[in-house]
């Protein structure tokens, strides 16, 4: 669908940086870097990976086309030979992701790329950008579907989005999160998200009168006729007009009711009132919808309050994730071959959070094999393999007296390989596939990881070789 | 550039009622609608209209290609003459819009669209999400532009943005709120906006020494060496190692040095001492560049106690808005038209503040002709004249004892024509035009309306017709 080159969607750094490195004769330097974030949105307890197939659409179509090359040269900053190897450039990294829909945990590496260092370095931007668009929203998505306990909830936002990228691939991302469907229709064509969609309030105002609107939508849609029943005065004009409606127009024509929509009011008790009507007049199976400056806090006290709705439309809270719009994730070097040795690179910071975690990883997750639930993640070094036949003990890396020994558990390798020497290996899941992956994956964690209030923190512990790794590379970085 | 075909990029409804009005025989029916805010982010003074050039895009584009066709008939609720209908349309409405780069303030229409219902309706989704996004960027942005006094303010948030629009247009949207530039390199290629950068950590990294990494970069780029200092330490290392560099590979090439940029840390004590070191090196020109997670109040208070930076480089806060993510702007049907007269429509709420004002309407800006000050904005019925020769009365439409007579006074339309029966005449300015006249504009509001905290409330005020026809309309809706 997006026939941008988006080449040149990158921090201008990335530019100058690469186009030193290539003075510098470094252009062949092979680079590790890992993606990871350092804090779960909303203080919540996991996040979810999202935006893996986007990533790699952009990196299977990389390239400079001539109008790039010239707009570069018209900077004055880099050498032809340079354009000239931009020019030319095809991605040949390695890269190894989390499958999207994986619950996904603060400082561990939910990608690794591994290349010369000039395009290893160069795609940082449009990485960070997609992955952290779409796991926030699939993560916030999946905090509101939480908080609607079995009820539906659809994405509403698209009006409200940062940009038609922000409607389109929030969309998806709420899809994995565990969204039903959106109200954009292009989401629909382009990626296979359902969407839906009844009346506005202008539809009512269009006509003569309320009754008049819903009897000339219910003869258009008799088969899925919702209305919306808040524009005059819900329980004594929009709602009594809809059983009317329902009755003289659906009935009739041998349908059953679709449902209601309130879209304003106090939602709680409008629903509860509205439900006691529909029932009286026989209309059991007609669900009621519920929209208007939603999001998880506003639906779990409605639910409590005995709010009787089915289906939950969520707008601008959920499509910019207004609690916390920001999904940190941070792209930093980790380790550079040296004469075909790995050697492993740390960004010292003054801050302890801000350490990162040195070299060539893996990231395993540890399930308890009787319960199937989740135990642990564990970063290591890329060749430690865990023996899942004996009992091993995690540490925490910070207060390293606080341990545990895991026995009889299975340990799965996190991220798969994506793309071998700059050629796509690996084939993304159908959307429906990702978000029953999505799903199955947020079962193996306790419940306790999954409120939203002071939520249990899971571990992410290092192996002991990490670890030691870390620690004397700190040492030797100490500056006096 | 975006070549695609944004047609679906519609909230499902948008279509399901465009079909019921076609079924109805209600197309050519015309109908006006606003777009209209109603609480500024931030709880600011005044909020920037941005936007309108990419929606004058998209609706000079706006045309249902035949695969839009053949997915709307697989969901099988469409007529065949419908669809036929919409492979044939070609947008013909007029459209009157506010231009970029004005402050705008609640409950005024900013655009107002009048046409074929269908048509007007369907606009509805991505004429919200348009202008939504790029005002709320550049009002954000402004208030950090604000808060520097001065320094210069550039974009740099590409990779926390929501989505590749929400980078790209964010980066517009930001230099129109008075930006000097960004680091989204394609939003200079593309728009115009001017792209810098330098290095990032992963740079020093990659080399030996810091000092090393400092040296090849000023080698690649003498004219140009902005030094990022705070990957070791910054006071002890990082600004020595740049000052020896400046000396050694600046100098004696015959240039300057450009700057250096500061990351992490207590950027107000770490820019002082670095600023005092440069100057006993004799670096007085030698800029200070301070980034991470910066905001107008931590700019604010960071200035207040004496940070000696001269350029800010705003990330995530500014690309997303985070302390308000989300521009609540609003497309609301105002008038229809019934054998040629237009009838003025009204949406009803028991909140006061969601009550719409009716009618086909003119926006008025009054200007103190003495000081160039503006002293309110007056929302009126489209045939309504303001003489300027005479005192006009304004009142406050909620607390209408409350009064004041203008004199002296200048009153400028605020809404021009952009489209005339579906033909483009407006040629939006280029964006250092549209960024000037957002300065000048803005220097035209009273200082009390810039403030951060409490900023004074700017009038907007609705003429003696139109206050008095909405009474009349909402006392013909009130339900006993």
């Amino acid at each position: 669908m997006d026939k941008r080159n988006l080449a040149l969607l990158t921090d201008f750094y990335e530019l100058t940086m690469a186009n030193g490195y290539f003075k510098h004769g470094m252009k062949d330097k092979i680079a590790y870097f890992d993606m990871f974030f350092r804090k779960i949105p909303d203080d919540g307890g996991f996040a979810i990976m999202a935006g893996l197939e986007q990533l790699i659409e952009y990196l299977d179509n990389l390239h400079f086309d001539n109008e790039d090359i010239e707009f570069l040269r018209n900077k004055k900053m880099f050498s032809d030979e340079f354009l000239e190897y931009l020019k030319n450039l095809k991605f040949s990294c390695d890269v190894w992701a989390v499958p999207e829909g994986t619950p996904i945990f603060p400082n561990e590496p939910i990608i690794t790329v591994a290349g010369p260092i000039i395009e290893a370095q160069f795609i940082e931007t449009m990485l960070l950008l997609t992955i952290n668009h779409q796991s926030l929203i699939a993560t916030k998505a999946n905090r509101i579907v939480r908080a609607a306990h079995g009820r539906s909830v659809m994405e509403f936002g698209s009006r409200r989005a940062q940009g038609c990228d922000g409607a389109i691939y929030g969309a998806r991302a709420a899809y994995i999160g565990g969204c039903v469907g959106t109200a954009c229709t292009i989401s629909d064509k382009e990626l296979g998200i359902p969407a839906i969609g009844t009346m506005a309030h202008s539809w009512v105002q269009m006509f003569p009168t309320e009754l008049d609107a819903f009897r000339a939508y219910a003869r258009t849609y008799p088969d899925n006729c919702v209305l919306l029943v808040d524009t005059y005065n819900t329980l004594k004009s929009g709602v009594p007009n809809a059983i009317k409606t329902f009755r003289e127009e659906i009935i009739p024509r041998g349908f059953r009711p679709k449902g209601i929509r309130i879209d304003s009011g106090d939602i709680a008790y409008l629903s509860k009132e509205a439900r006691k009507m529909l029932d009286e007049a026989g209309f059991h199976d007609c669900k009621i919808v519920a929209s208007n400056a939603l999001d998880e806090i506003i639906i779990r006290d409605m639910l409590i309050e005995g709010a009787q709705v089915d289906l939950f439309g969520v707008g601008e809270r959920l499509i910019t994730s207004r609690s916390e719009p920001v999904f940190g994730g941070v792209y930093k070097l980790a380790a550079v071959e040296e004469n075909g040795r790995i050697v492993p690179k740390i960004k010292v910071s003054d801050n302890a959070g801000k350490i990162t975690n040195p070299g060539y990883k893996q990231v395993w997750r540890l399930f308890d094999k009787k319960s199937g639930k989740a135990i642990a993640d564990l970063i290591t070094l890329d060749d430690e393999v865990i023996d899942e036949s004996k009992p091993y003990e995690l540490f925490d890396p910070e207060y390293t007296w606080k341990r545990k020994t895991v026995k009889n558990f299975t340990a799965r390798k996190l991220q798969v390989k994506i793309f071998d020497k700059g050629r796509c290996i690996y084939k993304s899941p159908d959307i429906d596939q990702i978000r029953n992956y999505c799903k199955e994956q947020i079962d193996t964690l306790w419940d306790e990881v999954k409120r939203f209030e002071n939520p249990h923190k899971y571990y992410v512990d290092l192996s002991l070789p990490l670890w030691e790794l870390r620690e004397k590379l700190l040492r030797e970085h100490s500056i006096e």
